[in-house]
């Protein structure tokens, strides 16, 4: 398992689960680091799945947002995920097989007032995976988009948690089971898109 | 495990996969049938999930359609979907804890030509679910409506499957394996919707 | 003008448009009811556009809903569209011209917690509106589905209407001014759907 | 009336409707232009409306899209129309009205394979729209986005609107007429979304 990030060497990586886990820097807005990383990757077999996760943002009022702001939540919400997903794309053609996750969020779907640097960046990363689902799926690749609706438990998050009471934070571990399953479905009854939120949220 | 039709006694029932399964019949138009059903499952034990499938229609013109068989189809599409999660969430609620799944289709997000009587009704489901799954959420009841867009792989669509070649039809066990997981999902990250489709369908 | 309603005969038509407005009681869940109002109009002139107000519903929890409730709301609400529906099509279709507007509301995009008796019935009438449309466009028959979101000032609504501040509760005469302008579309450039909403209210 | 686009003091424009057309060249990917044309509209009056059409794309698979087209089509579709939105929106905010108009595609709701270049900034522009939206709408700015679907009739479509017979292409000026109808829509009945077909257009 490779696991990239933009300090990925210097994180914790889930080694406890018995997977070997590679972890990589990789700047995703970099073409060439994209590329990178999945050679590094093909090196120790076939791609078998990936997995984007990115995005980065400031809330704040469209009156007063930078373009060079706007630009950058962009870069690292978009225009990343079509570079992960291209690359993994090119690879797990020549086989026929694999899984493609993106994972999208509440602004997915609804571009709230002061989340344009949000709401801009993961309308266009659901447009990718749509685009790429319906491209990829005769040709055997499962591409699906994961709404994330809910704060995802951490220790940033501890107080909020608490707070909450049970459960009414995202679970990793729940998370990460989910994309395990999706990549596992039956290629006759495969998933384009779902939602995960905690039981408690309001909707 | 309860499997309730028009004529659940007289079908086959997936006695192979080791639970006792008890067939019932059931018009599940009828309140007072549902109830029965629901009430015979509480002798046996706790009602864990509860999954409605039932669904009816012609295709045809809206100029020619017949109010009796809208309403019918609206009768076995939506209302009993509300009567059978009603009795179900009923049940759970004390408990604080269950599932109740949902089956749509294609026509619970577009209204297509000649499909007034499945859209309509599918529709109606549609938001029996949403409803129910944000009541019902808060309190331990996990609400899902599986959207299910493709032919099922059954015996009257032989023909059908050998045409469209390897998966091309959603096997009804890759369906069950979603339900099931949908059944087990830890309740912080819950899914209200998702879609199941064949590698190979267009949408 | 035709205007229809349950009492219609007792109730102020808008006369002081100019034109001649003939009020007819109805039961827009009749069938024959249905018929006779479009046969009287049919008497007078073509018919040339229908508008389906019609809705009801309480609000409550899923627990305590009565089936012979939900049936009503949706008699009311998706039925009734339905009869209103297909009695104008089949006039229209003749000419090969025509409009035909459903009033929708929130609750035709979302079942919220407590409005199922709303929402199953709205999602139901937009289904069909969908069909409609597809079926009948290629025919000349324009249908579409105004999501209303917000409350409809009146009398009812004065004391809301003045908490809120100027224009925070939809016109009447807004909604009507854009109704005669989708009846007036240029053919070439046809909405099926649309919303209508206060400039000042959340969604 | 201000009418920009990449070369349009060469372009033809609409002189014939009465208002003075000012034509003015602007890269509207690049902030100053779209400051400079902005500020040449306010010297002669207040800024009541803006329309942003911008948009370009090339059909393709996701496995050979060039990264650099897929950021200059963003840059067109989604960053070109952030640009624009902010700078009307900064002057309408200080008087408290205006009405600011983005064109989205069919695209901007479903991303089609070979349409990533088009899906991607489409879905982008129109979380920008809704962003805008529900922070400017209690400002007093009515900001709506309109689904453009199907061609519009244009010179260049000559031959494929004589093939598909009457009004079976968008009118220019009947989309026109859609915007000034937007623009004049009563604050207490706003709509933020809205989709144009032609009659016979399959959807």
């Amino acid at each position: 398992m490779f696991a990239a990030a933009r300090s990925a060497t210097a994180s914790q990586t889930p080694a406890e689960h018995g997977d070997k886990v590679v972890a990589l820097d990789c700047d995703a807005t970099e073409p060439a680091d994209v590329e990178r990383v999945f050679a590094a990757a093909a090196n120790v077999g076939p791609t078998e799945a990936a997995v984007f996760n990115a995005g980065t943002f400031v809330r704040g009022s469209i009156l007063d947002t930078d373009p060079a702001e706007f630009e950058r939540c962009w870069r690292v919400g978009t225009y990343a995920g079509f570079l992960v997903g291209q690359a993994a794309a090119r690879r797990m053609v020549e086989r026929g097989s694999g899984t493609i996750l993106f994972t999208g969020a509440t602004a997915s779907l609804r571009g709230g007032a002061g989340f344009v640097n949000l709401a801009a960046p993961k309308f266009g990363l659901r447009a990718v995976a749509q685009s790429m689902a319906r491209e990829l799926g005769p040709k055997g690749i499962h591409v699906a988009h994961v709404v994330i609706d809910g704060q995802i438990h951490s220790q940033r998050y501890a107080q909020l948690a608490a707070e909450r009471g049970p459960d009414a934070l995202l679970e990793p571990d729940a998370i990460a089971a989910q994309y395990v399953a999706l990549h596992r479905q039956h290629r006759s009854a495969w998933t384009q898109e779902l939602d995960l939120r905690p039981w408690s949220e309001k909707f």
